[in-house]
């Protein structure tokens, strides 16, 4: 049942986002193909997906949102283009593809990620099936998260971090920044649209926090364990760099404990949630168990 | 009148972006203090100020929506620092400072103009005195006008125009996006938040295109006629780095003339309004008398 269910999601996401690129008066081609390599690059589409579920999971059609979810799936695309750049990671592959900078050069990538972030606001603001009061609180959500005290917070902590070692609490306070603040963000603007009440928001926010905190573990575990043809870098590369992880300050054991803790935390988030929920119930088993 | 107007604008904006900033519990503190270089390294806060105006002009009470109004010059000086970058046009001095990138880094650089420009849209989300509908019309307006239909589609073409000569179509078509956009973005959402009716609406959007004109072409002239110090950028850099100008493709004689016949538009735009748009005539003139 998971599996098709993430797999129409997926298709959706792909359909919507392919359309509202087609229906963009390309102002500069160079620029529309840049962003257009990126976004279709065989993304996982993780967090649209787990946008349309929360929905769901409170009872709503997530699929009315489709539109509206693909607005985070051009900020996380965003966030990985600037990611690669030489002035950050420098990396040359992202899931075995030509990073951006790489065909299109620095100076389009800074620009095609500056584009996608722009225009998520514009795809939030013109999203079909919604009250403007909605799209506003979604825009609070979205904007905080993806900000200075979320995700690019969390990158430029990320940044100084680099060779350095850091402690488990900066580890933690970065990566939930760097990458839980927009997983939080998808899942809680979900249970606005589909009408959520305050305890259900609540659950689903420290379901939103143990998912994140579940997918950064299985990302630092993979680092060790993963196979490179799957993962599309190379392996060990956290070891090499002198990276902090969950792994280089614990143990692979260790790790994979407190992967396990987070998936079991989520899934006491949902206890008061019935079957609609049973979708997230089983993405975070299927997080931890990925190759990739 | 104009200069007393414009200083206690430009004073007040001052003084919101600092409590904005202040308010900001820092996750980072070097990005917060990235950040706050270029918020703070003297701009002329005109974007705001032509917000606050357009307000008036229909006969609300402008500085009402200051806090709104520092959303558009976060846009303003988040492109500044992307376009600063060494991808881009590489500057090392802007306003007679060294550019973000030059104190930060090119890594932080860019990550404090993704959050300035995150950041812009949750400070529009949480503007006090004005309704969730309008706030909404304001997210549209400044997500087009910043997003790959202008500001950044026009970033592209200059880009790509690098070292090229190209025809004033091109020229124009450029400035409309990169500049043009965000100055019509920032008088239509003044216009929209002191309920301007339909055809106010048009004829302050006609100003803001005449006055976006009248600006660049200013600049191009600036930057042969200028004077170093006070443009805080080498004179005569234009012609040095092939770059076609108004006044490159023409003379300077034949770009003063066009300035001046935006400025005529721009204030014929204005033939409806009373003395409230007193202060948007005068400072079309202010504009093109302008030395920096």
């Amino acid at each position: 049942m998971m599996r098709e269910y993430l797999q129409r999601k997926i298709e959706l996401v792909n359909k919507e986002l392919d359309s509202i690129y087609l229906e963009q008066d390309a102002l500069n081609s160079t620029l529309a193909k840049s962003m257009n390599y990126s976004l279709m690059a065989g993304g996982k589409r993780l967090r649209p997906v787990l946008l349309m579920a929360a929905a769901d999971a409170v009872g709503a059609n997530g699929e009315n949102f489709v539109h509206l979810a693909t607005s985070i799936e051009m900020i996380h695309t965003y966030s990985l283009i600037h990611d690669d750049l030489p002035a950050m990671d420098n990396d040359d592959y992202r899931r075995g593809k030509l990073t951006n900078h790489k065909v299109f050069g620095d100076g389009v990538a800074v620009l095609a990620g500056d584009a996608l972030l722009t225009m998520a606001f514009e795809v939030i603001a013109d999203s079909p099936n919604v009250d403007v009061a909605k799209k506003l609180k979604i825009v609070k959500e979205i904007s905080h998260a993806a900000g200075p005290e979320g995700m690019v917070g969390g990158q430029v902590i990320d940044l100084e971090s680099e060779g350095k070692h850091i402690d488990m609490n900066t580890l933690q306070k970065m990566h939930r920044a760097k990458t839980g603040a927009l997983f939080c963000a998808a899942i809680r603007s979900g249970a606005i649209l589909g009408d959520a009440t305050d305890k259900q928001l609540e659950a689903l926010t420290e379901y939103a926090r143990q998912f994140g905190l579940a997918f950064q573990i299985t990302d630092d575990i993979l680092d060790v364990t993963g196979d490179e043809a799957s993962i599309g870098k190379p392996v060990g590369s956290d070891e090499k760099n002198h990276k902090s992880t969950y792994v280089t300050l614990g143990s692979l054991q260790s790790a994979k404990d407190l992967a396990q803790k987070a998936v079991d935390n989520a899934k006491e988030a949902l206890k008061d949630f019935g079957t609609e929920a049973d979708f997230l119930r089983e993405i975070v088993d299927y997080l931890i168990s990925r190759k990739k």
